[in-house]
């Protein structure tokens, strides 16, 4: 059985057909985005490009396509974009290690005072701030998914006391995950709170004002999930006010207007959504597509269905 | 049996008093460094300033001094410079983690271009560049002290394959650690070369341009030991060619100067000698201290103690 797969750019397909084993001589390898024209032919499998944006999903619907691969692990805006009739897959195991390294990342940058050091750091100047550091730290975990228990993972050796919350309390190989009921005390212990949760109906705006006021004095909220599962207006308010300290790599809206408050603040460090964006991200995505590939060669249905639009058979 | 100790500011001594529980009635705290005019009665500990300079040692020849305790870690010039019949101890335990910890963070800074970012901040730009990170990366760390094993300790849930080197071959509970004349070999091999040595006769100048010469093409030299391991030269003419990258907490000489070429070199991260300083020092510095008044109280020899200058018994 001959299928066609289209990945979004030639360099993605070089690399698939350079790999060994390749991906066979019954596989059609084409390059093609919604923004070409619409195929007019068959495809059975179409990766879209890492930074899409739902937005363009639409388009898939001009298109002879069913089975749908995302380079991303979210998929909040998703189901309402997704024409009928396809299958939509995102992808898991790709991003949540580098995700995860890089909410460590910024914990210790703002932990450690290195934006400020970064920034001094043309001028040539020795000044030897004290800053508060890791070690002895508390932290709260939001979320005991992929992303959020690979940043318990790499706390863990530092010295900190872990807590994680999610929707349910229970236990696990890595000790208790409190309720969100508890939410509102545990804010209040902790120095860093970490989000490691999917943008979701009942996450968007999550991280309110009141949220945000029951947090320490000088505690750290790190967002690397989605932006806005925080009020952009009440984290720019708490931060202002010197409530809070606060390092996003993701925000409401991206970009961020470059005349955004936000930008100047002290005390808030802004990376632009680059927590999946490493050299290595096409060692961990070219395997799942050909995973996908065989599967769909042989007939079974695809791996992490997201979304599917098809009709209930 | 009443001891009189000397801290280097009011701050430690208000600290130490005000602990529970306290020092002791028997104990008598006064504030004194060798800035002040010479002790006119016998002290049974000085306790240093943090920074102090090897060169303030000679003073304490003036003052009937006996037990000396440093709140560093490194000693590599006291050995040198301490008068004769004293006993000098150093603060064990106190900086390994923050040490560490800043090791792990200016590799997180430098593989995820968080000091780029931090640079484009204020203007509020939103420029996604594309960076190595850290999953996958193999890790060379130079030495198995407390510095060394608390970096490995930290990095290993970050998917990085590490290796050591040691003076003489090895296994231990982490692994197996390798000999020192492997070290040309495993510089070949690594992503990122961290140095967690004490400076010695000989780790002087172990990093040459030899050593950076068989640095992997875009490798990361980490220092967070002593500046004096690095030839500063050497190593800033292998990031001024693009050889390799650098991420250094300790330069030599320090404060580097102002208008050094390395400051402002593409791929190089300089901190201004913060390994140990965090806010959370004071936690674990006064408890060597009493523990040392408690020793000496009773009778009981110091701890810790890396030079004795005293006349063999």
């Amino acid at each position: 059985m001959t299928i066609t797969v289209a990945v979004p750019d030639a360099t993605m397909r070089d690399r698939l057909l350079g790999a060994d084993p390749g991906v066979g001589n019954d596989v059609v390898l084409e390059v093609w985005t919604t923004d070409d024209p619409p195929l007019d032919h068959p495809v059975d499998l179409v990766v879209l490009p890492y930074s899409v944006s739902a937005a363009a999903l639409p388009k898939l619907a001009d298109s002879p396509v069913s089975v749908i691969q995302s380079q991303a692990l979210g998929y909040d805006a998703v189901d309402r974009a997704l024409p009928p009739g396809l299958v939509y897959c995102n992808a898991v195991g790709v991003h949540e290690g580098p995700t995860a390294e890089l909410a460590v990342a910024l914990i210790l940058e703002s932990q450690r005072g290195l934006d400020v050091v970064a920034r001094a750091q043309p001028s040539g100047s020795w000044e030897r701030g004290w800053y508060p550091g890791l070690l002895g730290r508390s932290v709260l975990i939001v979320g005991v998914g992929g992303v959020g228990e690979a940043v318990a993972a790499r706390l863990e050796p530092f010295g900190v006391a872990i807590s994680r919350v999610a929707r349910t309390a229970r236990d696990d190989a890595r000790g208790s995950i409190h309720a969100l009921a508890d939410l509102p005390r545990l804010l209040g212990e902790a120095d860093i709170v970490v989000l490691g949760i999917p943008l979701t109906p009942e996450t968007s705006g999550l991280v309110d004002a009141d949220f945000l006021g029951r947090m320490k004095g000088g505690a750290l909220l790190v967002n690397v999930s989605r932006g806005a599962i925080v009020d952009t207006a009440a984290l720019t308010a708490s931060v202002a006010s010197g409530a809070i300290r606060a390092a996003v790599d993701v925000v409401d809206p991206e970009p961020l207007p470059a005349d955004h408050p936000l930008w100047t603040l002290p005390g808030v460090i802004i990376t632009p959504h680059l927590g999946g964006q490493v050299a290595s991200m096409a060692s961990r995505i070219d395997p799942q597509v050909r995973r996908q590939i065989v599967r769909l060669r042989s007939g079974l249905p695809p791996l992490n269905i997201v979304v599917d639009t098809r009709e209930p058979s």
